[in-house]
């Protein structure tokens, strides 16, 4: 059986990946009093007398939700909320898995920017944090900064800055390989949807100056009227050279390809355009921008990609683990751009330079202690 | 240490009583791709393609969202969603212990009727069924209603409805006891909050015919422009004989006495007003109405209260998780009245004739088996 199939067999058998277990085993009267009434009373009102108690007292400071709509699931797009639920389940098993943390995943029977942050809004005192998972742009910009502004707790949306964070640390140590300065090299970014766009903003926090964002009509316009605002402001904050054309055009005499778009749009030809060591992130799924023996034979120095069964596989769950973890322990209510870099940094400090190689410029997703390093990082920068 | 000492030292040690568990150990690569992306989009293709097959591949089948907004929790009131978070776990473990299934706290920053009703129907598809919480009345009656309405879920307020079940049960089995016909005793309840209201129209579903509601200006007056309007309709289908005055009044030749109101509001002279073979049941918690002692030295022959250390606990824990239980295994999509009674007397049928006793007329919440039983109940009443 292909993957699919084990999956879904799998899926069949288990009927929801995730158990949610009682830490006390509610043997008589004695443990129900404990745990429930009258015992539990005393919690109660130590918390209503100071909500920061909520913390000691209750699972809040180690829970997060993994909320969605279902509107920008994987490689899948629009499926609605019923549809992501196995991807939020999966999502929340990695939680528990690599980082120790309680994640719940909840599903949203609507798209609405404003009914999605009223239903976020009012739910939130039940979690610690809120990682926002597969919410299609340009909503989720909205979504994610009115709801930071608005909470106490950490929001992150995950496909934008999760994205962001282990592209960046993936760069840097491609970087290192091929000895190629930060500032000095030219990055395309093709895909200009919510993660796009978040590695475009965070490549140029890391010291990109040169950045040509496209779609798949070619490099962004700012005249372009089928932009949304968005794109429009990342059009004009990018392409420093003011490059025009389609994607070939960009791509030629760049150091850096990065896709966040579709199947097999960069041809192996393209590539061999690019500049001397060059470095190419086809991260579509599960159709990558170019096969990895493509991009290779076409000239590429160092491939990665987000799928699973190649080298350097740039996976958001390299980082969200840690990034929770660390903010859940160090309490800070807002993952902020320096988080993220000292999380990207940690990331790609995990990679020493004796074991640095062209198919080894980030851990394994498997790879143990990511979330712990990760979140060490964010609590030394916290403290 | 008394209870809420060692139940405070147990929550400060445990931070949170529930831990959510991935049901697969994700050791490799090769897990990674089954629990997560790509294997994880053939489930989410398939509940795509039918809405149904969320219930084959995803725990929504077996999760219940147990939801409040801290407005009237136990004894201590409008406490605040934080603040209610102790109880909403507690609620989870033993939904998780006496019935298998994975229950999520949920506390809402909200009392707007309105608000609290958009929140859930937005998260619903996360879930097989909705247990509304300590949702102080009016509010209450209409959130469940409009929810029952709009959603394909079972939605269930176990303040309202646990309690109208089990006190049900606990007065067939004192009535089979002291040998007393349902439609020929007068009940008194007093409170007429969200629970006493419950249980006045699930005993009339029962059989009894004259039933008194008061509150803490005595006997329900539907021209007492101080009711809501669910209280008048209330005063209006109950008091057959038009009774008027206050608790002692209504106490006066009554077979059965109902509290859920406050602690110590009936005194010992006026339970021996009561019929021949009295029954009180005060469930004030943490103080009953009437202590177990003094009840019986006033004369009545069975005694039941919420708390748990007297005989005859008369606990919401021994119906929320068979009802939920039975009811998400048939899939049903309403908690109906025909249900409730089924579980009602599945209920009661636990006590045998040999058992049954002044001081056995409910099992105790740790009974071994009472959610199967009710479940099995509604399941064979179902098929």
């Amino acid at each position: 059986m292909d993957i699919k199939e084990r999956s879904l067999a799998l899926h069949k058998k288990l009927k929801g990946k995730l158990s949610i277990e009682s830490k006390i085993d509610i043997k008589n009267k004695d443990d129900l009093s404990l745990v429930y009434t009258p015992g539990v009373a005393a919690s109660s009102l130590a918390i209503k007398e100071n909500k920061e108690m909520s913390y000691e007292l209750t699972g809040k400071g180690n829970t997060v939700a993994v909320i969605s709509d279902g509107s920008a699931v994987l490689g899948l797009g629009d499926i609605g909320p019923l549809a992501a639920m196995p991807v939020m389940e999966g999502k929340c098993a990695l939680f528990k898995q690599f980082a120790g943390i309680n994640a719940v995943p909840i599903v949203l029977d609507t798209k609405d920017t404003e009914e999605i942050i009223q239903t976020i809004k009012f739910l939130a005192p039940s979690f610690g944090g809120i990682n926002l998972e597969d919410i299609s742009a340009p909503r989720c910009f909205e979504i994610e900064n009115r709801l930071k502004d608005m909470l106490d707790i950490p929001v992150f949306h995950d496909d934008q800055n999760g994205t962001a964070i282990v592209v960046g640390a993936a760069l840097l140590n491609a970087l290192r390989l091929i000895k190629k300065e930060i500032d000095h090299i030219r990055v395309v970014i093709n895909g200009s949807g919510s993660a796009g766009i978040a590695i475009s903003r965070f490549l140029i926090e890391l010291g990109v100056k040169d950045i040509v964002m496209c779609d798949k009509d070619g490099i962004l316009d700012p005249e372009d009227n089928k932009l949304n605002s968005v794109q429009v402001e990342m059009a004009k904050i990018t392409n420093p050279k003011r490059l025009k054309g389609v994607l070939k055009d960009a791509v030629c005499c760049s150091d850096v390809f990065i896709g966040v778009s579709a199947g097999n749009v960069l041809k192996k030809e393209w590539v061999g355009l690019m500049n001397k060591d060059s470095v190419v992130f086809a991260l579509a799924n599960p159709t990558p921008e170019i096969d990895r023996e493509e991009a290779l034979a076409g000239g590429a120095r160092v491939y990665g990609a987000g799928i699973s069964n190649t080298p350097n596989q740039i996976n958001n769950a390299l980082v969200f683990p840690g990034i929770f973890k660390g903010a859940l322990e160090a309490r800070v209510k807002n993952i902020d751009v320096d988080m993220m870099k000292t999380a990207c940094y940690a990331l790609a400090e995990l990679v020493s330079d004796e074991e640095l190689h062209e198919d080894y410029i980030i851990p394994s997703v498997i790879h143990e202690g990511v979330s712990k390093e990760i979140s060490e990082a964010i609590k030394k920068n916290r403290f």
